[in-house]
């Protein structure tokens, strides 16, 4: 087969392989889960049967009732009679809606209920999601130097090679980002949040982080919250923080593999030819500063590092 | 003030606009949202009152009652008696909710209930988002010969500068993309789903091929719906090629950018770099394939494209 046809192939075969995961997927999430639904079908008849017996309302009337409840619940609005609760639109609450909209994140748990909110949201949006990366790319840019180049030249000179110290440096980064953005987080939560457990904390953080924010653990959204405003901005800087901690990862494993030839055996783009130039011009970073900083306020590594094994990470020729 | 100083100050100026923009998000939802929000409240308070009124339940046994129905709801279980409506994990909606958590859009509309389908789900996530990014960006790459590379080439050959080819081609190329994947689904979902407007299906798509995935629009769970699975397998496809177009409009604005100097002057990486290399090894495609791409399928425009002036495109020089 020659090589047109061999790529053809091998992009089928991802294809094909998708397909595979998500019904691969599909069958694990049915299996697991339609138990537990079934039996919440069936205390659900039994709740309303119950109640239908113990009072003398139709079962139509109940129904026309609990269906503009469940309407009325879609946005966020309870039916309780304390619903001296606060808004979901106080500022603090806004602010964390619009904030997992211009993160991509998007739980949910509050949506637009007027159409002027969600042509404003598709607005906001299309202007703020884009706006966001690039102050996480430029936060990211800045924390670099610190947390990736500067700690694998302090391995290099412990007498460590370029290609295990790239290694070394990102597992702890890994452990380090898995204990300060998952795990403490988690623990956090499942002491603030009287129902969540710490699988639900780990659970949230992992759902909020990969953006993906399906929103059936919100912090902050039960009754009787104290300080919630306070801990709905909190829970935003962590959003934000962990977000760049999730992308600094991403690029320090894509400088891993690149360094490692995992891009060239996968046909990847490299990171490198992108990088020199990013790393001398990054996002408001002008170059003097990235002199600078390796002679002044880094100063317990700086002077270990010298500026040759600093270029060697990123220009390393693979060759 | 030195260039140190002032590339913090500019880091700090955007952080600063972006807790603004932020702040002015709030502003606007909550001035809104809230009076709707208000006018549901009332209106709950009332449908309350004259269920209590017309019938012989204590507020209590209703609030109890109330308070298990939400909590089964949250997990898509209605109490309506009428259950005989298909399942949340049904192979078709399984595949649904495997597909929104590896493209991280996340609906929320159905979330796992078990603890063992939760830790499933972050296993799933941690494989699944990544492997979805590499074949979305493996197809995205064989998209930019034929919808990027060949119509520039095409605009030039009528006489147009690069420059302002590249302008008119992104243009078209984002008429196309609002048409194909947000008008034409849009009114498709208005007449599928009952309870759409046009806005809504915007909305949704809007929504949906931004991952931000809100859930408070999510085609094919209504009550009765036809060819569910087929409905959903459909939606699927559509979120697929959507994320892809968007990703290609992203690059192709990125190219864009680069050649009108609008990187440099944000001092943002540039495209070209990354592009050179990439362009010529792209994943899955070997470079005697993407040179025996210009002279053969491609024939009505390869002739008219010599080689010289892809290669300009990707390569110009800006300085």
């Amino acid at each position: 087969m020659n090589s047109v046809g061999r790529s053809w192939l091998l992009l089928t075969g991802f294809v094909v392989f998708y397909v595979i995961y998500l019904l691969f997927g599909a069958l694990v999430f049915s299996s697991t889960e339609r138990p537990m639904e079934d039996r919440l079908r069936r205390d659900m008849e039994v709740l309303r049967q119950e109640f239908l017996n113990h009072s003398c309302i139709s079962a139509a009337s109940l129904e026309h009732f609990l269906a503009k409840v469940l309407a009325a619940n879609k946005f966020g609005v309870s039916v309780f009679s304390n619903s001296s609760e606060p808004s979901n639109w106080d500022l603090a609450s806004s602010m964390f809606f619009a904030n997992t909209l211009v993160t991509t994140v998007g739980y949910g748990h509050t949506t637009p209920l007027s159409d002027s909110g969600k042509v404003f949201s598709i607005i906001y949006a299309l202007l703020g999601v884009p706006f966001t990366m690039l102050v996480l790319t430029a936060c990211v840019q800045r924390l670099m130097y610190p947390l990736v180049i500067a700690p694998v030249g302090l391995l290099q000179r412990t007498g460590m090679k370029l290609q295990s110290a790239t290694v070394v440096h990102f597992v702890l980064l890994l452990i380090l980002v898995v204990l300060c953005f998952f795990m403490a987080p988690a623990a956090v939560f499942t002491v603030l949040e009287v129902s969540w457990s710490f699988l639900d904390g780990v659970y949230f953080c992992f759902i909020s982080l990969c953006t993906i924010g399906l929103g059936d653990f919100v912090p902050g959204i039960q009754p009787g919250q104290k300080y919630r405003q306070l801990y709905q901005l909190s829970v935003m800087v962590y959003l934000f923080v962990g977000l760049m901690m999730m992308y600094l990862l991403l690029r320090t494993f894509h400088k891993m593999a690149d360094l490692h030839g995992l891009t060239t055996y996968l046909q990847l783009p490299r990171c490198e030819e992108f990088d020199q130039e990013e790393d001398r011009e990054p996002i408001v970073h002008s170059r003097s500063e990235a002199e600078s900083l390796s002679c002044t306020s880094e100063d317990q590594v700086g002077k270990s590092l010298n500026p040759g094994s600093q270029i060697s990470y990123n220009t390393i020729n693979k060759g």
